[in-house]
């Protein structure tokens, strides 16, 4: 008789090896952090002994679960932003809230309370991808599960590297320092190839296989990024990764829903490997990933939770049956991905998608003691029929909860027993979140009491501050104009036609301002649009004073290139009223007697308003300076043929159209 | 101080109420059967005072959930057989074990045992459509759960009910029986419009109405179901139903997958509602619904497990957090139906789908007191974020599980508290469960074991038992058979021409037999095909001796006109090996001095076979008869100018090909 550690006995062995055997009264024997056998119960008791023989009567005993996705300590961001856009989510809540808190501390915290949820869903080993990953790392091992951790690489600043240049630095000594640890294999991962150039790229992969690690990254996740990648490149997201040879690392693509036949074939034959993330997917409408079709191809395909704020939890039992149910309807084939087959997905076809498929992902001699021990007759997967031997995976994957884990062994050690957790305590971790939690909620709370938070939070601002002199008038005929620009004290610098279409979003509370998205549409002579300038602009109300029979304003503005779309801005602000303004503008820069002045022409097409309208303005600094300047604005007045009576108050936004 | 029977303190109460009222720190007031306050901790408890006061802090108070559509006794059946496609699965598993299985106790049991898991998915009210409702009833009113119970009425014979007929007055009495009672509401329940007559729909609806009764049915749940409707009637299904003027009665429709938002307008005009049922869609491959599209035409939906032979469980979390998500990727927008409306589909709005809106699906005082209250704060649902109101719905949404329900309540009863079942007994439901799990197996294990029991359940077949004397030779030309069809003796009564299209189905053990699917496809002169007609034949292993230079055959076969596709059989029977047989066939039915004899001239196309064949044969019933005709065949070949060389033994799928 052989001495192990630990028998577990009793149960139904479900092996997931290539055979696919199941052991209907089996058992599994470890020592250290290994299986050193698998089989019948009989057989095993003949050949083993142990001071630790757990019953698992009643009970599968099957490979813990494999994550293929995720990013762990976005786990103290769930449900923080929900039923939102990806660019609003992204770039609106996730992004800003990240730069605020994202810590070395907030990634330990975060990782551990993944860890906690894991377990308690059979999970023993995930890929993950985020910032700061040493200490994701650390969080890990203490918890004692298996990770393959990608330190983030983006162009932009990220929350623990100002440039690209100090992640790929930090990725070098995480990986230097953590490579060889029997739990955690760190990894490079450069965010996306959109959020990458071509040399960060190349540089991650160049990296990755200095030291033979994985490379995880996400590929076309959304319909936009191939989109964008057709008109750039000419070519597929996958095809161009091909071309600046990304693949000659040994890479995990995440997502691979807009993926074509062709770059299946490019993933296929670089022996890429994708994670599938189908309640993601789904919730952020990015779509359905042709998972039957990669499977034709013999691509490793492993199924990922994703982050928690964009799932919301860390279910692998609810993304194995997602993905089973899901590809069914995408192939329109109800035999297309059978439970067996969703099952190895996340267990050693996942331990291969992870590039760690010779230590875990099933249950053999060997390989290490990685698994979990769920009931197998809670009152929802009951009765059982035998007849089929497939019908004991139709129950774990279409009827099995993650509430049936009751333990969980993973390198050989207790994670979980009898639905306690061994190595962490969940009340404090708990506790900690929620403190986290209340503070990006106050954060959040005063962001959003103010339009102008908001607007800074998405970043890319400029203040402007500025005092203007300005007149506003009714013109008669364009005759008018041409006397001004003919008279011998006016000097024209420079002239620009716009079509400007200017979208206004107001607010309840009209001290929080208004935001004006502008289109401006530069057209030549012919009327033909030579460039488009999208801005937007946030006014703070406007200060006005009678000034020398002129308008004296004071303008707070905060002003950036309104580089998303006009939807992304209105989700993102949630406007009380809208209003659309539309006009034709011919701009001048002039001297009048040797001073600055701006002369706008217009006429305003929606709401049409009927007639020209002329603006004279001009910056001013000081008291003597704009009496100075709207004594001169009177004299061009005068020169345009303008009365008192002519000239107007209102804003456009407030005329009636005809 | 007014006194009431119970009081629910101190969670946050999820009114899901018109104007979706939250009380953080709540209390809902219970006497008798009904709510009598919801509101603020501290005013309900200023108010009312009660022996049981029970703390809810740190959890949720919900409405409970309403399952819009189910089987119930089909939890009996669970993983059963899956992974099948729609018609092998109803055809070849769900019908033949129903006829052999469904009883009255059969549908107690099952019942009793869905409502012990219903009741633990915090589910308190749902819609079923089965067999011997009355027993359905029964169990459900005993379990303390609210039902809305249809019975089957189906064109074919069901395990209730030899014809229609019976099913209407089985019907009749039930509702007679139940109505008025107050947890359970007799329903009408045609099982849908292409397995029912247009007159069969029209009379369930006059007994729907005639007692004001809901009629709940299936309606567009596959595509095909639409093209058959369209190429039958030339309109929709939804459309047909509106022409028979199935939608006087109050129906609720399960599925409506494949509806038009035409069929949608007449659905809302009528006040038609619906049951949205995404798990099984999927796993199904029957398609997404438009829900969105629905929720725009301010149509009534509801939310639906479906039968748990099919989905395969009765977890409502899972299905209203599925059909959030899968509704964001069918309208390619991630803000579509929303946590919150989600929840009031699993709530007030499937309340209303049911008919019962006014006694339940809300909080509120003057319902009946169902609800449910779950733990705010597992491992999975932290933290926590209140800076938008919408964040309580996201959390039990998207990340609350069926384990979180701790207690639930229906009609003012106790059915589970601290997680503990109070009308069920689990252990007992499961262990009977498995007994007849156990016999379930023994009958699909029998019939799995022979070709022939799995052909005999699926039914319409015929056994024809026959011994033939039967000669096969190849032919040098077409005058040879000219010379004996003009000879004196022969007298021809019928010609025919087909070209026939052979599948053979070959299996392991040769003594099961060997299943032919033939497509007879019969011409004219002019080689256009006049029609088609599709067999099934199983024949078992064919006896041959040699007899007087001829073959005598005895046969024994079982033929069925193959009504199913190809694809059916072929998923249904599994075979070994498929070999496929292709040839043109001239039939001559003929008197040879006065006898009948088949004279068959083949020309083998696929595989291609040399030359013609022919084949005569004739049926025998004993020695002398055999002998008679034997000699009457040699005869035959001599006219045909065939040498005993010229004979072939083989069958043509035993042939080399050119």
């Amino acid at each position: 008789m052989e001495r192990v550690d630990t028998i577990l006995s009793g149960g139904m062995v479900v092996t997931m090896n290539r055979t696919f055997d199941v052991f209907p009264d089996g058992a599994v024997a470890i020592r250290d952090d290994s299986i050193v056998a698998v089989g019948g119960r009989a057989d095993v008791l003949a050949q083993y002994e142990s001071d630790n023989v757990v019953d698992c009567a009643g009970q599968y005993i099957v490979p813990g679960l494999v994550n293929a996705h995720t990013h762990v300590p976005m786990t103290l961001l769930r449900g923080v932003a929900d039923d939102l856009r990806l660019d609003v989510w992204l770039l609106g809540y996730m992004i800003p809230t990240e730069r605020e808190f994202v810590s070395p501390e907030f990634c330990r915290l975060g990782t551990s309370l993944a860890c906690a949820e894991m377990i308690r869903s059979g999970i023993t080993a995930f890929a993950d991808m985020y910032y700061y990953e040493a200490d994701v790392a650390a969080s890990t091992a203490e918890a004692g599960l298996r990770g393959v951790l990608g330190q983030t690489v983006a162009k932009f600043p990220a929350p623990d590297a100002e440039t690209y240049e100090d992640s790929l630095s930090y990725c070098r000594r995480f990986i230097e320092e953590w490579r060889g640890h029997p739990l955690i294999t760190p990894a490079v991962a450069p965010h996306a190839p959109y959020s990458n150039t071509d040399e960060v790229m190349a540089r991650c992969a160049a990296l990755a296989q200095e030291f033979d690690v994985p490379l995880l990254t996400h590929i076309s996740e959304t319909k936009l990024e191939e989109e964008e990648s057709l008109e750039e490149f000419d070519m597929s997201v996958v095809k161009h990764m091909d071309t600046i040879r990304l693949f000659d690392a040994k890479v995990l693509a995440a997502h691979c829903v807009h993926v074509s036949q062709h770059d299946m074939a490019i993933l296929k034959e670089n022996d890429a490997t994708v994670a599938h993330n189908p309640t993601s997917n789904l919730k952020l409408a990015s779509g359905i990933a042709p998972i039957t079709q990669m499977l034709k191809h013999e691509m490793t395909v492993g199924i990922g939770t994703d982050g928690p704020a964009s799932n919301n939890d860390l279910d692998m039992f609810e993304e194995i049956r997602l993905a089973a149910i899901l590809a069914k309807t995408a192939a329109n084939d109800p035999t297309a991905l059978p439970a067996r087959q969703a099952l190895l997905m996340a267990t050693r076809q996942g331990a291969e998608a992870l590039f760690i498929g010779d230590i875990t992902g099933s249950l053999e001699a060997g390989k290490r003691a990685d698994m979990l021990v769920m009931d197998s007759k809670p009152i929802h997967n009951v009765p059982h029929f035998d007849r089929d031997p497939n019908a004991v995976y139709s129950r774990i994957v279409y009827a099995g909860h993650a509430s049936d884990v009751a333990h969980v062994l993973c390198n050989g050690r207790w994670l979980m027993r009898d639905r306690k957790l061994l190595t962490l305590d969940e009340m404090a971790l708990a506790e900690q979140a929620q403190e986290i939690a209340h503070r990006i909620d106050a954060f959040l709370r005063k962001r959003e009491e103010s339009v102008l938070s908001k607007l800074l939070a998405i970043g890319g601002i400029e203040r402007s501050e500025s005092f203007e002199v300005q007149v506003k008038a009714a013109l008669r005929d364009e005759e008018q104009i041409k006397r001004l620009l003919q008279h011998p004290d006016v000097h024209i610098l420079k002239y620009i036609h716009y079509r400007q279409y200017d979208t206004y979003f107001l607010f309840e509370d009209p001290d929080q301002g208004r935001v004006r998205y502008r289109e401006d549409d530069l057209v030549d002579d012919s009327g033909n649009v030579i460039s488009v300038r999208s801005r937007l602009t946030l006014t703070m109300p406007t200060k006005e004073r009678e000034f020398n029979s002129t308008v004296l304003l004071s303008h707070s503005r905060f002003i950036a290139d309104a580089d998303r779309p006009l939807r992304f801005y209105r989700e993102y602000f949630k406007p009380t009223t809208e209003r659309e303004l539309q006009k034709d503008r011919r701009r001048w820069h002039i001297h009048y007697q040797d001073v600055l002045f701006y002369i706008n022409v217009d006429r305003v097409t929606d709401p049409a308003l009927p007639g020209l309208f002329i603006e004279l303005k001009s910056r001013t600094w000081s008291a003597s300076d704009a009496e100075n300047k709207a004594d001169r604005i009177q004299r061009m007045l005068q020169i345009l043929g303008i009365e008192q009576a002519d000239v107007i108050r209102q804003e456009y936004l407030e005329m009636e159209s005809v």
